[in-house]
């Protein structure tokens, strides 16, 4: 092994195990283990110890982490699961999605930021954690409640308008709002979206049997890593984020009986790759914008803003179940997590929103 | 994602694509997957089709692709195995190193290369693929049998001679032989060896229950994770290659209870890294020294010596168990893999052999 692997290794270890380190730390202390990988970036990056610098490869890692996080995710959301809880979902989600959005939109604004950062950290303020929401519920053992199912129906319903949110934001990379262009992004996000669920499904439950006749050995997993890196591909090629593109290719597996299989065996690795993705968010955080005391003080007021805007804007949609069950719906749909990141770092690398913006989200 | 990131993607995919495809045709043929992979790294390098190039972040990917293989393959081995079969596989191991080495060594010093890169031929021709061995036992329906158990032995011992081969490759980055530092280098692995063996396996059993009460979510995976990438770097800093240490990992790990656990476990990642490394190795490969008629005969003569070292070597060594199994165990060590591509790709990074050599190493 020459002697750039041996030091890309050292790095890759120093990284997993700080991740996993704090990680740890963090699970006795009830803390996401998310905050501790990115903590742990922050602490190992340029801007700390300067363990790791970030390079081509730390890219590398962290998109295939990436796509492996929403690949991931997406095998945990049903279409069925969707239909099933229906309008209250619906509303929850919508009213979840407008109410963040105009608060962190209204809140830059008036802090004088311009048009495009307010509607990056709006944006960044929209995406529900489907996956720490799912944990929640998991550990309180309510996965079976109606509470639990609206929940997660309007997750879902969340995770698809934070897609449709991020593909508009992905078109501001010109730093212009063009609503035109604007809207034949969304539209054909959301035709790429439609088209993806109902052919994809039909494509797979017609590719598998075949693939699985031709090659016996383990099909089912190549077959889904195969399509999760080509719908990333097909995502990116149509202007949306490749991470959008693994996320529906979880979805259109998680419908197949090959799906609960899928998520087992994806398990392992997303526990190896994922934390890449997460300490890179680390490493790009300058933590020295937080000198600046209005930054400091924008980033308690967006995270105190896009917890009230998910309380009250779910709540007030779940408020057919009665109070005390809205309540609950309220605060299932807080948990922000990976998709804002996910947001905030396409912002950053299109070089639309200041780093002092991008410490902000990460902050909330 | 910023297009730095979608163009790794897109390669990515391409490997990913390429490797998985060709394998699967290769499986249909009744031929390793891993000659695929290799071929799959020659269609789209620079050679030919120019799809993907040789960055720092193929490197990574090909390094964690090595550790995760090498790792995998360590936890097949047990030593407890290994001493039951005892002598009769230490005598198949050792003449089934020392006759390929020398058969190797003696026909490039007579056409005229220099001894380093003899030596280098002679040691890629000691290492037996103990996973396609073991591969096609498991096929055949005889992993119990008495000539399983010396052949799954041998190659145990078989790859650690060929460690300490690759120490001492190594060791050979200044082009010249010292045989006291290659003396001290083979001591300094054995070292390792024991001590990572004896020492390791006492640390991991007491390590485990601690992490498991301290970290409840699948606390061994990411030990194991992480001690394979920690030995890794070890062996890196003694002197050895970091694939010797993922091996010892998965070795120590073998032995416990979690073992079969962590081999499932595994088995997606390495289903995943693991093409990236031979795809890469493919990658690493010029095929226009083949239009030089020496190397290309030097080929098929290093490859048809390197057959027929391992079938009478390993043979002979067997002959106590009468000719019919002595012949079957001869067999059973033919099939060369990975770790004479490693010993050629360590050859290939210190540039002390060249990449004619390499070619050669690769045909085998």
């Amino acid at each position: 092994m020459e002697s750039q692997a041996a030091k890309i290794i050292l790095q890759i270890f120093v990284m997993f195990a700080a991740a996993k380190i704090l990680a740890i730390v963090a699970e006795r202390a009830r803390v996401p283990g998310v905050i501790a990988e990115i903590l742990a970036g922050i602490l190992i990056g340029p801007e700390v110890l300067k363990l790791v610098a970030l390079q081509d490869w730390t890219t590398a890692l962290a998109a295939i982490g990436a796509i492996i996080l929403l690949f991931d995710v997406g095998l945990d959301q049903k279409l069925t699961t969707l239909l099933r809880v229906g309008w209250t979902a619906l509303l929850v989600a919508l009213l979840g999605v407008v109410l963040p959005f105009f608060l962190g939109y209204g809140l830059l604004r008036l802090a004088d930021h311009s048009q495009t950062e307010a509607i990056f950290v709006g944006a960044a303020m929209v995406a529900t954690s489907v996956g720490i929401t799912a944990r929640v519920l998991q550990d309180l053992g309510a996965l079976q409640s109606v509470v639990a199912t609206v929940i997660l129906g309007a997750a879902v319903i969340d995770d698809i308008l934070g897609m449709v949110v991020l593909a508009i934001v992905s078109s501001l990379s010109e730093g212009r709002v063009d609503w035109v262009e604007i809207g034949s992004v969304a539209g054909l996000a959301v035709g790429f979206t439609i088209f993806i669920v109902l052919v994809g499904r039909r494509v797979i439950r017609r590719l598998a049997p075949r693939v699985a006749r031709f090659a016996p050995t383990n099909p089912y997993f190549v077959l889904a890593l195969t399509i999760c890196l080509g719908l990333s591909v097909a995502a990116e090629k149509i202007g949306m984020a490749a991470i959008i593109g693994a996320f529906l290719a979880g979805m259109v597996f998680s419908e197949e009986e090959i799906g609960p299989m899928l998520k087992e065996k994806m398990h392992s690795v997303h526990e190896f790759l994922v934390p890449f993705f997460f300490v890179a968010m680390g490493m790009q955080m300058k933590l020295s914008v937080f000198v600046q005391r209005e930054i400091l003080v924008l980033a308690v007021v967006v995270t105190v803003l896009a917890i009230l805007g998910k309380l009250v804007g779910c709540g007030l949609g779940a408020y057919g179940l009665g109070w005390r069950s809205a309540l609950q719906v309220g605060v299932g749909m807080v948990p922000r997590g990976e998709v804002g990141i996910i947001v905030a770092s396409v912002g950053l690398g299109l070089h639309t929103i200041s780093d002092g913006l991008y410490a902000v989200v990460i902050v909330m």
